[in-house]
């Protein structure tokens, strides 16, 4: 016994020395961790809250019927599933038609022609953003990462033991990048800058201009372009959607994309990295040969699916397109519009593209809300309504809303936040 | 234009400097790498050469359509697409509902019961690999792992900075763990024992008296043993298959788990981790942070496929996997006589689980080959058949064969090999 208790004493001290080295990932927010704390005011506390819950916490809409993807796309995966000659291993870069069919897709927009090995299908665009990342890792690097952002990239980041470097997006300049902070902000050891165009959680469409001015800066620093495109197509104002891979020739870009917004398929993981270089400074042998070795250890996304990217890709109607486009056009009109009717919020920016928007919140005119996770917390427990606070995507006493919701949701929620912010309000005798 | 080159000079040298730092996985090989350089042979140098290819090389059986997967699981996946409702996002550890299924399938097998909570889904067995090492890394730490054995766990040890050291197994005591060896090897950065059951690339199935006995080194080491049952209950020899959580109570085991081979769906890439550790030693609250944190990098497998878990799990007719161990073990059997009817192959253990067995070269019996890899190059390139050298799984000299085959193929194949052996061999006079 006493040499049982000894082995169990070992082991339970071994398990401490596991976890005994500093892990800067514990404190890390991530949004599906914050929205799952929220969720659980209203599953804990509010059982006899008859209100159905609304969340406007995540970017996916695929709750709510007008946001079903398209026919074509659920064929193409059930066709080739039902065929059986797709349930082995592909190879792990991702079929070769597939491949093919990403660059000809990413292709129709670009001033070059993609092929098939510059383009290598990956689970989602988080795969993607992790792969981008590992191959860009090094002792001492350090990436330059958009605040307010998306915190994978800092998680994944940390896994990688990358410095992430925070530059702001200015409110007032449509969200654009604050270009003079990029340049202080680097030094020898920036390997990349994140653009997330359009943006998440802003809802900027950046301009063609702009983009441009990015990529002279990525030049001059001699650093790549991480350009997440998760969104791409997604835009609905002023500017259209320029793919940041336009300006490959001037920096090389690394493109993440994805089926899951732009085909309201986010749970079917299927996305993309593609080496948009066409100078092909990034594709040097040893780069290219690692980027292979992580693609073996992640085996990629199933191959049926894979199977059905070709078709998919090809035959999606543009009407399709053009409806959830001005489906998200209207809500985010709607959820502009009414957000700023609330005292207690301010919207800087109308949204012009992806499916969320930042909110400002004025704590002075509220009694008894301490800060953004109160808000939402609180309001979480009063309304059964979710949305995200703004410290997730790293702006504290601000709020990310998602407006792609059923108009009917989106109008109900709304009304619901004025209601939480009418009854937290300061007395007006007080201002 | 003096601007324009300089920066290209930097971005060149800066992009340098993203390669200069020693990466260790640069050399190292993996199966799907070597199968495509011998794949090659045939594709660019035999173009006259009529022979059908036959891959004996990969554990992936489905090209065969006598190893295609049951109708039940087909369905529940396409009902679950066609549901549309499973396009969005599952929580990133796994669906609760596919979390308890696999949870109450591997508790049919254990002597205590899993719960949900104890269940991560996983993007194939090859993520669960990874997330296995990735919790379990930290600075100096090491983790033992069979030689032979599959080479995915030294790449992801090495993208984790997690040191491997190596243990050989028996090929005279049916491919038995070497405990002596442990003990020697284990020191105090070790962390983990890995233990693959029903063996790859061995073929072997341990007795439950040597998986006790693993356990019980685990414990005295006080280290984690990560229990890769990816072939799990394909056994067809004298031992049954036991599940190494069976022994959860004496030592922490992770298991590793796919519907991949048993459902005969690898393409799927539908895994599981599962912390069976019934006294709860390794479920202390900042591993299973950390462990969540991963998931939230990964994203998980597709939604509709995890949806679909339960019913595969719950609904599969036991008469699907009676026939596919019956015609592994025909296979086997056929294989296992047939090589060692080949001078120069010698298989000291026949097959009694998994899908592939290690076979022992004798170069001094042939004239003109210098090592495996040798062999099954020339092999490829002269006879259209493929088979993985030894090298690629740690064993030089030795070959891996996989006979998960159409029987008629496996027979054509070993008869091609035969040929090939014959026309290499020494002459008689020399021996």
């Amino acid at each position: 016994m006493v040499q049982v208790n000894l082995a169990q004493k070992n082991k339970q001290q071994n398990m401490k020395e596991v976890n005994s080295f500093e892990d800067k990932t514990q404190n890390m927010i991530t949004i599906k961790g914050i929205i799952g704390l929220i969720m659980s005011q209203i599953d804990e506390d509010d059982v006899h809250n008859n209100k159905e819950v609304i969340s406007l916490g995540m970017g996916d809409p695929t709750a709510y019927s007008c946001f079903t993807t398209t026919r074509v796309a659920e064929e193409a995966v059930v066709d080739a599933l039902s065929s059986t000659k797709f349930n082995g291993y592909a190879p792990t870069q991702g079929l070769p038609q597939t491949r093919k069919a990403i660059a000809d897709y990413l292709s129709r927009d670009l001033p070059y022609k993609l092929t098939k090995d510059d383009v290598f299908v990956t689970s989602g665009c988080t795969n993607a953003i992790d792969i981008a990342l590992s191959i860009l890792a090094r002792p001492g690097a350090n990436i330059l990462v958009p605040i307010p952002g998306f915190p994978i990239y800092q998680l994944c980041a940390s896994f990688r033991q990358i410095e992430v470097k925070h530059f702001n997006l200015l409110p007032t300049k449509g969200w654009e990048v604050d270009l003079d902070a990029v340049k202080t902000l680097a030094d020898e050891n920036t390997v990349a800058i994140v653009v997330i165009n359009p943006g998440n959680p802003c809802g900027n469409v950046y301009s063609y201009h702009h983009l441009s001015q990015i990529a002279d800066i990525a030049k001059k620093l001699g650093i790549v372009v991480i350009a997440d495109e998760v969104y791409g197509h997604l835009a609905f104002g002023k500017n259209p959607f320029v793919p940041m891979g336009t300006f490959g020739s001037i920096a090389p870009v690394l493109t993440l994309g994805s089926l899951s917004k732009r085909w309201l398929v986010p749970g079917w993981r299927l996305g993309w990295l593609a080496v948009t270089d066409p100078t092909s400074i990034f594709k040097q042998p040893k780069v290219m040969e690692r980027l292979k070795k992580f693609f073996d250890i992640y085996g990629g996304p199933p191959t049926f699916i894979q199977a059905a990217v070709p078709q998919i890709l090809e035959e999606t109607d543009d009407v399709f397109f053009k409806k959830n486009i001005n489906l998200l056009k209207q809500t985010s009109d709607f959820c502009f519009d009414g957000i700023n009717k609330i005292p207690c919020l301010n919207c800087p920016q109308k949204p012009e593209g992806s499916m969320a928007v930042m909110v400002k919140l004025n704590l002075l005119l509220l009694k008894d809300i301490s800060d953004d996770i109160d808000f939402c917390f609180k309001l979480a427990k009063e309304e059964s309504v979710v949305i995200l606070p703004g410290v997730a995507v790293g702006m504290k006493d601000w709020l990310r809303i998602t407006f792609a919701v059923e108009p009917a949701f989106l109008e109900e929620a709304i009304q619901r936040i004025k209601s939480f912010c009418q009854r937290h309000a300061c007395q007006p005798d007080r201002n």
